[in-house]
């Protein structure tokens, strides 16, 4: 028999106290060589606006197996439906087992709200009160929860070109965080005020300005997931210490694959990778006035850490007999 | 709200009948460019003496998309499961709505058989009467009942290393099939009297040999699905007319992949793809000696090409809903 597991069902049990922990476990196994993740393929489909992305994985400290199908369709929004969603596949890696099915849409946002607040733990300065969020959609939220977690600020201060966002969010946060919210309309004001950035915009303009940011900060650096997207000036990318999540999809569809691109940076420019910074083989950063930079494209091996816990929590799943 | 299909209801709907047409035309799209599907990826277990792959595609003519995600386990059949499972994610292209999820493990076995017999159509000689079958597991069962559908044969003979799987073939196709069925234990007599021979063995020996197949006969090599996989002596595919389904999976993992590796034969040496065969390209075999042989490894394409007819025949299947 194989669980169904429901968008629903994934937001009770994956909440961000619990995913964070495993994300960040997740990101030390990659680093050890726990794990097995292919690169993902993508299927363009041009004539839809949209892609599908196949993210297999073998997670050996759960000894689980499998694979996240997921779109991304920049029009759907304007018809009603996610621009995101996704399905994913649990195995048994020894028997090939289909464990469970599982809703993915709202799991890929969580565990990659986890892995920004991983970054900001391990990289941003230890005295860090104030977090500035670049773009008020549903990512940032997560992005929110997981720093609250992964390391608590006293401020979180909201940006959005449609100030609207910014603050129908601060709204939502008031009763669910334990911090100062609140919503601001100038960004250079913004930027220079804060320990840690964290923008989660589409990636396809550069909002903020390399000289806005001042030495210390630390930024993560969300929104660029396929080739030729950017929210940074590479100006700024240059003079980072910068942390990958996964260098070959980083270089392919992160935050760097633009200055990689145009030769701006290069890969001994990077610094390493987050499950590095969690083992301990980097550090995260070397003093107080460097500006670090964490690039998230998301990984396989997240998605599926995250499953493992999902499926082994959730009793109360339907079952179907694939079968029958 | 999207449909759940079992083995059951693939078996209820995916008829070899319908199936034969169904994947000639995928071929025949493939070759007009109707399709995108990129190369597989393989997740690797030596652990677990198995493996996963992740198969996505596009079909243009039914507007659909998806993945199907399929391993092979060869110590799965010890422990009484197939070695060969696999699920399918159907998709909305437009909008990435997740349509169905469908058992693959028969549908897997279906439209290979079918294959088998689309080539057998375009590259056997016309008047052939005799088909051998080279082991006998279900997987030959489905090269028969599509051979019947695609170009019927007077004699079916059958041979296995184990003669008891051949003698239970034989009890079994006695009532399903109109042909004269036979058990061999002489493969060489076997192979000198046979127009066609279908190879399913598992692609780890060479049990023919290259001076038993008479000029005029068409093979198809079904069993190599894998990397230093090889139903057949290299000498014997090197004096072939090779059509393939497709030349990037068939040089990495079908039956040319060792020869190919070996430098015997290279690309120049394929005279095409069964595709350009069913569009008219080029022709199966140019003349009554040849020796043809079609290299099967499988395509995304013919899976999602017989789940659209599935999904769309099923209306009968249990419905989940993933967002609830």
């Amino acid at each position: 028999m194989t669980k169904l597991i429901s968008r629903s069902d994934v937001i009770r049990i994956a909440t961000m106290d619990k995913t964070v922990p495993i994300v960040e476990s997740a990101f030390a196994h990659m680093a050890k060589g726990d794990v097995l993740m292919p690169p993902k393929i993508y299927l363009d489909l041009p004539d839809f606006s949209g892609d599908f992305r196949a993210m297999p994985a073998y997670y050996k400290p759960k000894k689980k197996a499998g694979i996240k199908w997921v779109n991304s369709h920049t029009n759907n929004p304007k018809i009603g439906k996610p621009a995101v969603s996704a399905i994913l596949i649990l195995n048994d890696p020894e028997t090939a087992d289909t464990l469970a099915i599982i809703d993915a849409g709202a799991l890929t946002g969580i565990r990659t709200g986890a892995a920004g607040g991983v970054a900001s733990k391990y990289c941003a300065r230890a005295e860090s009160k104030t977090a500035l969020y670049v773009g008020c959609g549903m990512q940032a939220y997560y992005q929110i929860l997981a720093q609250q977690i992964a390391m608590p600020m006293e401020k979180i201060v909201l940006y959005d070109l449609n100030s609207e966002s910014a603050t129908k969010m601060a709204h939502q946060l008031a009763t669910e965080i334990n911090a100062e919210v609140s919503v601001i309309d100038n960004l250079e004001t913004g930027c220079k005020s804060a320990d840690i950035i964290t923008t989660t915009t589409p990636g396809r303009a550069h909002i903020l300005k390399s000289e806005w940011v001042m030495p210390g900060t630390h930024i993560n650096a969300i929104g660029a997931d396929a080739e030729g997207k950017q929210e940074l000036p590479s100006a700024l990318t240059k003079k980072c210490r910068i942390i990958v999540d996964e260098w070959e999809q980083a270089s392919h569809s992160g935050e760097i694959n633009v200055p990689i691109h145009e030769k701006i940076i290069e890969k001994s420019d990077i610094a390493g990778t987050i499950g590095q910074c969690v083992i301990g083989d980097i550090q995260g950063r070397n003093n107080d006035d460097e500006i670090t930079l964490f690039d998230s494209t998301g990984l396989a091996i997240q998605d599926l850490a995250l499953a493992a816990y999902i499926y082994e929590q959730c009793e109360s799943a339907s079952q179907f007999n694939f079968n029958g």
